[in-house]
């Protein structure tokens, strides 16, 4: 257990945003660790704004992938929340100070020591490489916190997309507390925003999906929403729904006219933002916040506790993300299209490629 | 009744800045109008943004003003809530449908058919000049719903600021319904900022006062509130607030970090914003507000039930701005001083010297 884990993988050499086969070293398997042969890890817009510098410069090599799953394959000898051979997800972060009251209740993403450590180009004392090498290999060693249950009733590939793009939408639509009926508008409909859109009809809501793609009409229909909204480039025909909805959660991952969307809300409804633009930065005409009379609000992942809890919700509930299963030769052109709005609507890679 | 009301009043010719005084006429005095023989106006900042054109271009001759207070000295034929000699004060608005659900639930400046019209500035079919013109002259012709009583037991000077100031803070304070006790924080504190202050102070909060100038420090102690903190230029010292407070408002007219004081709110904790910058324009950082975990929103003055509210809440409780009376002809270098921060903390003219 105390050597370094040879691991095959695609990273970033550059800020290109092109990808690249890479065998790397991960840490040892220390006492509190797992390793996970993994199985699929899929692909999150956040891998291409994070890889091509947008948040900030990154290091390289640098593997991205923080929607990922597969089997047990060695444990720690603290260890007892796993045991070789069960079935592991890990998303969006890897470790914490667990000591905190943040971390003790459950919010690990907010440690109030700052030691949250997310899965992919953080600095590591403890990995070879320097630093946290993301999803988008055929290994990963974690501390088992980090890391939650998969249940056998939902297949691998079809749970990958909900350890980010779950999660990321079910905490604050939880968080929203609207009731069985309620309008809930979702904004941006992809990898996010498609299963925002499936838990929110799951939860009782009635959903309103403003997308800009016409061509994504039929398939989201059929997850059950009340209408899709194909939004024009002038906003026009979303003038009909001022001041209709109760809650709006938006996915789009960019800067976006904020108040088109913002004016669909009825006044004292809450706008949530969880796309993460370039520069993390979001202008608002600040007139339109005050005559809107909306709660601006924006929300990163979820705790562990929660990541289980849709994990749970969506494997007992039926709700399954719509996936395409690509080979590792085939990220660089998925990434293309997760940027030109063709994925349809998570891209799951098959570990066994690498 | 039937002849316009020759005004003398201060105006801007251009977007200079600059006022000069300027003779012009408002609208004969219709049947649901009233004239004011106007005692004060007092200035406040958003005179300035609107004349210098920072919110968009404007129509000159142009008089500014909103915080207007004075006696009746004529009334139309159905005017029954006002008679002449009574006490009087407009705000920022002067009509509206007042036949839609926002009209008729008091929330005129959220008027449903769009039909609010600020106190200066707008087009206007009825007044000669072609837009509305504001308080900075001697007599006013308004819709009598849109006056507000003043009540005896304060004088019309200190009442003035409560018109657009006291509202403005009124307002949004109330709806943040924060228990005695509760920590509220007010960021900036000039003419909007000593009100909310004062009014939060009175309502049993116990208040932080955010301000950058040193020399207002013992002024703000004296108003009852629990501390000062000078910010510095590098918000070195608003860390030790992180996540104190329940809520907070900023008044600062202008772009600012507000991540600075956004940090300052406990989780699940609002943040009002009832400046109104440049362009009208406030950027946020996505991540920031989502680490925060702070509901963001804009406030907009009050509807006229509430600024009767607001009017009589200050009169009975001893809440009164700290003001300074300045003849017509200090009018431009009043301006200088509220855009360098010197005012203390409302200039109020006397309408007597126009």
């Amino acid at each position: 257990m105390s050597e370094t884990v040879k691991t095959k993988g695609y990273a970033a050499k550059d800020a290109s945003g092109k990808l690249s086969p890479w065998e790397f070293e991960r840490r040892p398997v220390g006492d509190d660790d797992i390793l996970i042969d993994i199985k699929f890890a899929s692909i999150c817009h956040s891998d291409i704004h994070q890889e091509k510098g947008h948040w900030g410069e990154q290091i390289y090599p640098q593997v991205p992938g923080h929607e990922i799953v597969g089997v047990v394959a060695a444990v720690g000898k603290n260890v007892t929340k796993f045991k070789v051979g069960d079935r592991a997800g890990v998303g969006c972060m890897v470790d914490s100070c667990l000591e905190c009251d943040s971390c003790k209740a459950g919010e690990e993403h907010f440690c109030d020591h700052g030691k949250t450590v997310f899965t992919y180009g953080m600095p590591s004392e403890t990995e070879p490489s320097g630093i946290t090498q993301g999803g988008y290999s055929d290994k990963l060693v974690v501390r088992d916190h980090f890391a939650v249950h998969i249940p056998d009733n939902i297949s691998f590939e079809e749970a990958a997309p909900l350890l980010c793009a779950g999660i990321t939408t079910y905490s604050p639509l939880m968080r929203a507390q609207f009731k069985v009926g309620d309008k809930v508008g979702v904004a941006g409909i992809g990898g996010l925003g498609h299963l925002a859109v499936k838990i929110a009809v799951s939860k009782g809501a009635k959903v309103y999906a403003f997308t800009t793609s016409e061509d994504k009409v039929e398939d989201i229909k059929s997850w059950g929403v009340e209408e899709v909204i194909v939004v024009d480039d002038e906003f026009k025909n979303m003038q009909a729904y001022n001041k209709t909805l109760d809650y709006m959660i938006s996915t789009i991952p960019y800067q976006f006219n904020v108040a088109a969307y913002v004016m669909c809300l009825k006044p004292g409804g809450t706008f949530t933002f969880v796309g993460m633009p370039e520069k993390s930065e979001i202008t608002l005409n600040n007139l339109m916040l005050a005559f809107a009379r909306v709660n601006f609000n924006s929300s990163l992942i979820g705790g562990i506790p929660e990541t289980q809890e849709v994990v749970n919700y969506c494997a007992d509930n039926g709700i399954r993300p719509t996936i395409e299963i690509i080979n590792a030769e085939e990220i660089n052109e998925a990434w293309e299209k997760v940027e030109n709005k063709d994925a349809r609507y998570r891209y799951v890679i098959d570990a066994a490629t690498f």
